[in-house]
C-alpha cells in the first residue's frame, strides 16, 4: 500500500490505496470516485469495460465514508485535483458506512461541533489540521535551531498567574489546585537554568465570553530568554513569525488552496515589522472617526486593533503600554515609569493580537511592591521571588496563542476550527 | 555576547559570556571560576597579575549563583571540562546572590523538590532537562519524517478512558469535566481523518501510590495509524525507540557524561527487538525461582518485568496478553479469542514497561458488548462507536510515557527528576 501524499513517486505503476470514499459521480459507463486516505485526495476512475461486472455494480452501491482498498494504475493528469488519477483495477469494500450524517448541504455549527469526530474528515477541517501540524512542528524546529531548550511547564499550579476570575479550580486529593493559565513564571525559572527556553502546552481559562476568539482550553508557546531585553524579543518574534509563515507557504500549499486562502498577504511577511509605541497608536486613533478613540491608560479592544492593523501590510508591534493596564510582572520603562516594557504583536489582515511579551521585573523590592499593588498573595509566589534573590538577570519573553496564529494563517473567523476538539463554556464533548 | 554551547567557534577570540557563577576555587594569585549560562559550563581563569586589583578582589567576593558578565579570551585546553577555558579580562557583577540554599552537601528530596525552581540549575538536573528537550524534539522529528500529523487531544473530557479510580474531576461552569488520562480515543478519530496521527501532551491520573514510577501529571505520546496491525506498530515502536536513543547519543553526549551514564547498553539498541508472547513470558518465569511466578490471566508486576528484561540485552516486546487483564478497546486475537492483540515494550536495564499498544476493536457489535462487560456507559462513548459505524478500518497504535522513557535513557531511579516541575499526591508546588 502507498499513501496518496507520495503518489507522484508511483507514476505509471500499479498501487494500492487504503482509504475512504469521499464522493462519487457516475454516468452509465464510468464512475468517478474521490478517495481520501488522510494524507491526500485522489480521483479514481472505474470504467465499465475494464472491470468485472460485479465490481462495477458494487462501486455503484458504496456509500459515502465507507472504507475501501483501491488497486489501480497511477496516471498523471493535470486536470485532476492533486495532478494524478488512479485507473482502478479492483476495489475491496472494507466496511460499508451507515448513511453519513454530514452532507454537502450546510449544517449548523452546533451539529458540526457535536460531530467533530467526523467533521474533521471534511476537506476544509482536514486542511486546517494538516496546517496546524506543520505549524506546531515549525515552531519547535525554529526554537531548536536557535538553541532553545523546550521546558514543559506544569498544568497543576498552586496559584494564579493571569488574574483569578478565569481560574479553573481542581479538587486535588485533600487539597486544591488550579489549571495553568500560562507557563510563563515557570519559563522564567527555566531560563535561569537553561538560558533560552520555551514552553509548548495547553493552558486554561474559564472564559465566560462566547466570542469567536475564546476557548477554555488553548495551546500557548512561551519563549523566555535570560539577559534579553524588549528589542531582543521583538526581533525574535518577527523572525519566528516569518519562519512559520514561510514553512506553511512552502509545505502546505495544497492545504492553503483547499481553504482558498489568498497567500499574497502572507508572502509579503518578512522582517522588520513596523514598531509603534502605545502613544503613537493612540495618535493614529485620534486622527480617525471610524472606531472609538481610546484615552491614555486604557487597553485597545478589537475595533482599535483592527483599525491599527489596517494601517500596515505587515504585523505591527505596539510597545510600551501604560503599566496600569498590564500584568504585575512587567518591568517599568526607566525612561518613563508610567510605561511597561511590553509589546503586543498585532497580526495583519485584521487578526488582532497574537503575541504578547515583555521584559520582566528583575528587582526583588520592586516586584514585592507590585504583588502588593495587584493584591497577589506573596506566600505562593516566594519561589518566583527567589529568581530575584539568587542571581537575578534582565530577562524577557513572549507568549503566542497557537489557535489565534492559525486562525490568521488559515484566514478563518472561528478559532474553534483551529483545534481538533474545541472546548468552550458550553462544550466539552465529544 | 555568545553562548557557551558555541564556544568552539570562538577559539582565540575575545568573547563575552552572560551567566552565573557556579563554583569558585581560589589560590593567592589565581581564581578558577566555573561559569554556567544554561547552555554549558566553562572554566574561567582570573590571574592577579593580568587584571586590576579591584576586579581581582571583587571576584573573591562573588557569591554562588550570582549573575555575572565575563569578558575574556577563549583558549583550547583539553584538561578543561568542555575542552575550552576563558582567560578572563573583566568581570561585571550583575546581581549578587543571597546565600544560596542548595550546596554540595546532600539535601533531602523534599527540600530539593521544594526548591525545584533553583534545583534545576544544578548540573545533573540541567543535563536531564537538556536530554528531555532533545527527546521531545526527536520524537516529533521522527513522526514528522514519516508523514504523521500531530493531533492535540483535548484535556477536558466528558468521560474516562482508563478506568474511573484515577480520574481528576473538574467543576466546569455548571457542569463537570474530567482531565484526560490518555488521548488515544481522540487519536483513533484522528487517524480516520488524517491517516497517521500522534498526540503529544500532558495526561493526568490521580495516582495515590507514592512509587518512584508515578506522577499525577505526565506526558504521553500516542501514535495511531489507520489500516495498521499489531506487527506494524511493533516495527514502528522499535524504529521509534532506536531513533530517539541514537539522537540522544549523538547530540547529548556531554549531558550523558554529566549523568555518568554508561552508554554501552544504549549503543546496542537497534531493530529488531525480541518478541515473545505472554505465554512465552509465563514459561520464562516458570523456569526460575527468583521472583514470584504468575498464573495465566494475571498481568506482570515490576518484579516479573524486571526478571524478563534481564533475559535480554534489548528492549523486549511481550504480545498477546489475556484480554481480561487489558483495556476494553483492544481487539481479540481471531486465532485465540482469550487473547488481546496487544503489546507491551519492556525497556532494557530493568526499566519496565515504557510502551503499551494494541490493535483496536473495529467491529461495532463487539465493541458495544465490551462496553457492557466493562460497565462503561454507552451514551458518552457514542462518538467513539461512530468510528465503527462510518467506514470502520483495522487500526492500531501505542502510548509512550515520556518520563519513563527518560528515566531509562538517563538511568535514573526517580521519575520525578524527569519533568521540570513534578506533581505527585503530596506536591503541586512550586
Amino acid at each position: 500500500m502507498i499513501w496518496i501524499e507520495e503518489i507522484a513517486k508511483y507514476e505509471g505503476k500499479e498501487v494500492e490505496i487504503h482509504g475512504w470514499l469521499y464522493n462519487r459521480r457516475s454516468s452509465g459507463k464510468i464512475h468517478f470516485l474521490t478517495i481520501r486516505d488522510g494524507t491526500g485526495i485522489i480521483q479514481g476512475i472505474v470504467l465499465k469495460d475494464e472491470i468485472s461486472p460485479d465490481t462495477f455494480e458494487l462501486v455503484d452501491r458504496i456509500s459515502q465514508e465507507s472504507s475501501i482498498i483501491a488497486r489501480g494504475k497511477v496516471k498523471k493528469d493535470d486536470r485532476a485535483p492533486g495532478g494524478y488519477e488512479l485507473e482502478i483495477k479492483g476495489i475491496l469494500l472494507v466496511h460499508s458506512a451507515e448513511p453519513y450524517p454530514i452532507s454537502k448541504k450546510s449544517h449548523g455549527t452546533d451539529f458540526l461541533l457535536s460531530n467533530r469526530h467526523l467533521w474533521i474528515r471534511s476537506r476544509r477541517q482536514y486542511a486546517i489540521l494538516r496546517i496546524r501540524g506543520e505549524v506546531t512542528f515549525a515552531i519547535q524546529e525554529f526554537f531548536n535551531s536557535k538553541g532553545f531548550t523546550r521546558l514543559d511547564a506544569p498544568i497543576f499550579t498552586p496559584s494564579a498567574c493571569e488574574g483569578t476570575t478565569t481560574l479553573f479550580e481542581v479538587p486535588y486529593f485533600d487539597n486544591k489546585a488550579y489549571l495553568s493559565q500560562s507557563g510563563q513564571l515557570y519559563a522564567e525559572a527555566g531560563c535561569m537554568a537553561l538560558g533560552k527556553v520555551y514552553t509548548f502546552g495547553p493552558t486554561f481559562r474559564a472564559e465566560k465570553s462566547k466570542t469567536r476568539r475564546h476557548l477554555t482550553e488553548f495551546w500557548q508557546i512561551e519563549p523566555e530568554i535570560a539577559y534579553a531585553n524588549l528589542d531582543d524579543i521583538m526581533k525574535l518574534a518577527e523572525n519566528f513569525t516569518t519562519y512559520i509563515i514561510q514553512k506553511v507557504l512552502n509545505k502546505r500549499k495544497e492545504e492553503l488552496d483547499i481553504l482558498e486562502r489568498d497567500t499574497k498577504p502572507l508572502e509579503l511577511i518578512k522582517p522588520p515589522f513596523p514598531r509603534i509605541t502605545y502613544q503613537e497608536a493612540i495618535n493614529l486613533l485620534d486622527k480617525q472617526n471610524k472606531v472609538p478613540k481610546i484615552s491614555w491608560g486604557n487597553d485597545f479592544g478589537a475595533p482599535q486593533e483592527t483599525y491599527i492593523s489596517q494601517q500596515f501590510k505587515l504585523p505591527v508591534f505596539i510597545h510600551r503600554y501604560p503599566a496600569e493596564c498590564k500584568a504585575f510582572y512587567m518591568k517599568r520603562d526607566p525612561k518613563d515609569p508610567r510605561l511597561a516594557l511590553c509589546v503586543d504583536m498585532i497580526a495583519s489582515e485584521e487578526y488582532g493580537e497574537i503575541i504578547g511579551g515583555s521584559r520582566r521585573e528583575d528587582e526583588l523590592a520592586v516586584l514585592e511592591q507590585r504583588l502588593k499593588e495587584f493584591n497577589i498573595p506573596k506566600e505562593s509566589n516566594e519561589w518566583y521571588l527567589d529568581l530575584r534573590r539568587y542571581g537575578s538577570v534582565p530577562h524577557s519573553g513572549f507568549g503566542l496563542g497557537l489557535e489565534r496564529l492559525l486562525a490568521w494563517i488559515c484566514k478563518s473567523s472561528h478559532i474553534r476550527e483551529m483545534i481538533p476538539f474545541p472546548r468552550t463554556i458550553d462544550r466539552i464533548s465529544p
